[in-house]
């Protein structure tokens, strides 16, 4: 039998004979060929694996030169067939792979101690955690949970009451995406856990701040932890300012600054849905805070016409860039210059200005350069503080760099 | 009379022929010939001088269409001739300049609260508040003071009581570089306070942690407050694990872990003066450290060789990017990334990883890209938790980027 060709083409379908020496490998298997760090491993870059390797297993993965090279979940239908979740020669066990449940959790609640500030956040961040399609958020008694690979999906059942004992919680909502269950092969069956009753909504505390989090809308009505410190530091540099939250969604900027003592506050938000909630997350802390349901472009520009002028300023608009397309990336750039030259055109020299960015596909740099041009175009200069971005139970892995995706950038505006 | 060329020559000499027009400018001025936003203007970037511009002026500075474009420091015989301290139409005025001062106090007094966890900390950062030139350090009651510029330098006896009275300070050592002072033309008549009793030593508290600050040795035994909130942050994370400060300096992080409750610290430094004071340091918090005096290459080396192995490891090396000269910074870079191997090497798998730059030539990204080399080349994934930099009371300025230097990574290296 000829050996498989050392360069195959790109489009070249996994070899169905056996490559030489395979027969010595550790089952089940699969072989790349080209050698990357990366844990995503595309169908094209899969030379061969053993017949024996089945969707949802825990594969050996052998380069090019048929060395040990790592183990990782396999899946023949799935867009990612082998996400590779350790290299190095060590095999990973079923063992090894539930002990990153326990470094994830010992991550989180003995470095971090994160219940000491809050009972909302994130358990187990996928990639960044080792543990590719798994999230899991943690709020108040609840798990948020959502399964986007056929090997964790398997191992969920596992993994669920380990979680619960650990977190003390008690229930859970699991999220999977139609598209992705049908893809990957994702048997409602594999998870009855799934049907167990689960709750509409539930209160959480932050540093102090009450919210409500709820389940039913998606995202619309929710609460996303990554922002986390940022809320505390907003609140802790705010005191005694007047405040605006643009793109304020369920309230947290302005909820940390107004419980922080800042007495004027005002929040804008497109969705209806959202601000519905700050107003419900407002009084759950017994505050009052200005409301708008309003386009940030508009009502901001009538506000600009009116001279109206706060002395702090923060802008944190959902994802804007959504695709590698250059055109569609390039719309979302210019609604980032936009969005930041009105925010800045209703701040007072030498206020408060925090911009933040959770669009992945926009690199920090690149970022930082869009509000300095913002601002440097509308006569101002950015006197930077500092750098943020997701608190520490979002980490991100070395190999994965691009799951990093939110920035923060804290200036007073000159 | 002949307008001055539209496109003169890059190295031309200053037109020694008012531009059309300049009579109706007011005075003293500059003009540019290019456009810039940044706050340095070399000589071949300057048009013309109004004859009344002096060394130390205050002038207002004119793009080549003859528009007012701002206002800076003038002095025909330095490096950077033109100081450029604001943009727009707005004259900056001594009383303006004065604000400055006030601006950079409130931010560190009124937003930023200093006072309540440290007494040293910086008062004044040079282009990123506005006063290119001036660095001020405020250690308890001294106040450290480095002037680079002449138009600094002929306000400082008007500054010094304002900064005096603000800050309860009562002493200071002024520091000017003899080159620098020659190349300016900044007298030491002029500033005869330079000639007042200086101490020689003052003890600082920075979050709960004593110092020995020590002005006679240069940077030899001193103290860098920008590592402040990095120290705290690190003694927060490190309870209970065995350390290791590799280029420990007088013993900041090594210090915070120790008085943060970690038994097992070890700090390692080639200097020797700076080991001494690091020991006096622990001696002032009366705690015990292992001060070992040794170069991170060898001494690192032979621990591994030994097999020994720390569960939190924090590397923050002296500056080792001088120059911009390819060869010289490729050797730069080589070290930082040798330097992240031998401390990985000294790492447990699951350990707390800590790396700093404080090289302002290596600019974040590649920062990043040389530890991540140095991890996966060793076998090591960084589960990356933070980027952090220096504390707020280091502000940078957006039009002048390249003043932001110090970088850390925090991780755990798998």
């Amino acid at each position: 039998m000829p050996p498989p060709p050392r360069h195959p083409r790109r489009d070249s379908a996994a070899s169905s004979s056996p490559p030489p020496g395979s027969e010595n490998w550790l089952r089940p298997w699969a072989q790349m060929k080209y050698f990357s760090f990366h844990p995503a491993v595309y169908p094209n870059m899969i030379r061969a694996t053993s017949p024996d390797a089945g969707a949802g297993d825990l594969v050996n993965v052998y380069d090019k030169e048929g060395q040990l090279f790592g183990s990782g979940f396999y899946n023949p239908k799935a867009h990612v067939p082998l996400r590779v979740l350790q290299h190095g020669e060590n095999v990973l066990t079923e063992d090894a792979l539930d002990a990153r449940l326990d470094a994830a959790l010992d991550l989180r609640l003995k470095m971090l101690r994160l219940p000491d500030t809050t009972d909302a956040w994130r358990v187990i961040s996928s990639d960044g955690d080792g543990l590719s399609g798994l999230v899991v958020d943690r709020y108040a008694d609840v798990l948020s949970i959502e399964v986007t690979s056929l090997g964790v999906w398997r191992r969920l059942r596992r993994w669920l009451p380990k979680l619960h004992a650990a977190l003390g919680t008690k229930q859970h909502v699991i999220d999977v995406d139609a598209d992705i269950a049908r893809i990957e092969g994702m048997r409602r069956a594999d998870v009855p856990e799934m049907d167990d009753p689960a709750p509409r909504s539930v209160r959480v505390r932050e540093h102090g701040v009450r919210y409500q989090v709820n389940f039913e809308d998606g995202h619309k009505t929710g609460f996303f932890c990554d922002q986390r410190e940022n809320r505390l530091k907003f609140g802790q540099l705010t005191r005694g300012r007047r405040v605006l939250d643009l793109c304020s969604y369920t309230g947290g900027f302005a909820l940390s600054a107004r419980m922080a003592g800042c007495e004027d506050v005002t929040g804008v938000d497109l969705d209806e849905k959202a601000i519905a909630q700050a107003k419900k997350n407002a009084d759950l802390n017994q505050v009052r805070i200005d409301w708008v349901h309003g386009d940030t472009f508009t009502w901001g520009r009538q506000m600009q016409q009116n001279g109206k002028q706060w002395d702090a300023v923060v802008l944190d608009p959902p994802k804007l860039i959504f695709s590698r397309d250059a055109e569609e990336g390039q719309l979302g750039r210019n609604k980032y210059y936009d969005m930041n030259a009105v925010a800045l055109g209703l701040l007072e020299r030498g206020g408060l200005f925090v911009t933040c960015s959770c669009s992945g596909l926009l690199d920090v740099a690149e970022f930082e350069d869009i509000v300095m041009r913002a601002a440097h175009r509308n006569k101002r200069r950015l006197q930077i503080l500092d750098r943020t971005g997701a608190g520490a139970d979002h980490p991100v892995m070395s190999n994965c760099p691009e799951s990093r995706y939110l920035k923060v950038l804290w200036c007073l505006a000159w």
